[in-house]
């Protein structure tokens, strides 16, 4: 199963609004066949692994860290094809949450006289597809919030600063969660004072969408992510549906604009700038800043992980990590930190908040 | 040694400004004898060991957290009762840094003909007494700074509540705390708004000191620190030394009032009353805070390690960690994390400041 695991997140940001999934099949010891679901519309991981086995799937067991599918979709079901080759006991990481799906396909495999167990390694098979979950079940994308701050917890110093508050080994770190979403997000702010690129360490392979929350439209043509080779995995958001002549000069070069509604300020209303990120098929997004942008999404309870990057420095007084709110302490947003984990010299506290 | 560092334990806060010593004897496996020094002015650790051991000890081990002693202080040299016991081997965690010794107790028991080992287990014998370490180095206290924080790091919310950012267990964790230095320290400040009596779990056993810093000797008399039954453990530190009457009424109930150098502000200079403290005898100092004295410390460098409670609450806005200072992330303090450690729903980091 931990290699079924392996074999699903080579198709990270690849099949989104798909779930990443991989599939082994084993007998006598002896891998047979090993797929993964490549790209969304190509063939699902458990074909792949069956057609590497052929004949000798006979009486096999496959493990799969998702309940293989039980419906047309783009592809035929995958159940048909794992009873039709014989395969003897199915090992499965978790249920589908699809409603299309949801137990179904464990039903028809049992109902085949196939042996099944489910819930192997489920909580790593969870967090694989914790975006295609949640999409699935609140139609948003997942959000991961990642801010790094001084051990005070300021974002940036006074004088607006925040390069680099964390280690290179926090920002190695960074550059990796970059490639497991399918978007990143950062608010004009943080695009004006910063003109971050977004990418991932590496950029022969996935590219994840940027995306910027620009309530104005008043983002520069000359900034990096209007301008830059991967300006086609760049996405505006803006409530600005009447400044067309910009937003169309935008979509010339490549660039996504989505309109989204205005929440009672004017400003964008993220709960339906997320599902309109979710129409485009995107499931999970990794949020790093600014202030405002963070205060807000958090406020609205629509951050589902904290990554709390904590450096080993203090100065006194700084830009606030959220901005624009203020609690008393019972009041305060509560969450649980997850086990801690040094990178470098700095922390990483992660937070789940449901 | 583990055993040795156990025992030295014990005598927690009864020996200062002596360092806590434990001692262990062992021939053929067998425990022969076993001691620690157990407050100022008794018999050393090594001593005690060697007559629970008696004739036994020829020929036998001895393993001690610190280098015996090597000069006539309050008792006679722990060296010479080792060599004439007929001890064969000595192992020991740390050389004591006391000029008075400082290499010379190893010297002597190696013109002995006894065999000598220094730095088993090293780190934990340094941890154990770095308060004594410190003192006899740079005749101050160590100190640790204590603080309890919201995720967005602040110590209380705008109201100025701060009971309770962090959980039960990371309060039982400050109490075990307490007993493991000589004292306990706030500004008045914290006095004034908490009314904390500053006393570990258990009252039964060892009281750890506890200090205010009340430049204007405002104490109010209902304090719990100058009202309960340990007000004899309450020292006042203080630059209005004018204040007689008030000075000697806190006196007549067993407080220890303390004049401090006055700053170039006015309020005390604390380099200065970290040095009266050590004059007394104090070589480990607890802070817990506020805000005001934690900035002051920091910026003065008198911190030498900070435990940091970070509770998993967010509130936007409150009152800060460290007040009084502003830096550039250039200028920023910088320091080192430790290996964090759970505390319940909380995360302790630990930072060593040199």
């Amino acid at each position: 199963m931990r290699k079924a695991l392996d074999l699903a997140e080579k198709g990270r940001g690849y099949t989104s609004p798909n779930p990443v999934v991989g599939a082994v099949i084993v007998k006598d010891n002896l891998l047979l066949g090993e797929g993964w679901h490549a790209r969304f519309g190509a063939a699902h991981a458990e074909v792949v692994a069956l057609s590497q086995a052929g004949e000798a799937a006979r009486g096999a067991v496959l493990y799969v860290n998702l309940e293989p599918c039980s419906f047309y979709g783009k592809t035929p079901p995958c159940v048909d094809a794992i009873i039709q080759a014989g395969i003897e006991k199915v090992y499965i990481g978790m249920i589908d949450p699809n409603p299309n799906v949801n137990g179904r396909g464990v039903d028809k495999l049992k109902a085949a006289g196939i042996g099944v167990e489910v819930g192997i390694l489920e909580n790593e098979a969870r967090e694989l597809n914790k975006g295609f979950n949640q999409y699935i079940r609140e139609n948003r994308p997942w959000v991961t919030l990642k801010l790094a701050v001084t051990a005070d917890g300021y974002i940036a110093d006074i004088t607006g600063k925040s390069q680099w508050i964390s280690s290179p080994d926090a920002r190695a770190f960074v550059m990796q969660e970059r490639t497991r979403y399918d978007a990143i997000m950062v608010g004009i702010g943080t695009v004006m004072k910063d003109d971050p690129s977004l990418l991932p360490e590496k950029q022969d392979g996935y590219i994840p969408y940027r995306i910027v929350l620009d309530d104005l439209l008043n983002i520069p043509y000359r900034m990096k992510l209007c301008s830059d080779d991967f300006r086609k995995r760049t996405i505006v958001v803006t409530t600005q549906t009447n400044k067309n002549k910009k937003a169309g000069e935008l979509q010339n070069t490549g660039i996504t604009v989505i309109p989204a509604e205005p929440d009672d300020f004017g400003w964008i209303d993220l709960s339906s700038a997320l599902r309109k990120l979710a129409e485009l098929g995107i499931t999970s997004i990794y949020c790093e800043g600014g202030g405002q942008l963070a205060g807000s999404l958090m406020t609205q309870k629509l951050v589902d992980e904290l990554q709390y990057i904590i450096a080993p420095k203090i100065i006194g007084e700084g830009i606030f990590a959220f901005s624009g709110f203020m609690r008393t302490l019972d009041e305060a947003i509560q969450f649980a930190w997850q086990q801690p984990v040094p990178l470098g010299p700095d922390v990483l506290l992660r937070g789940k908040l449901r």
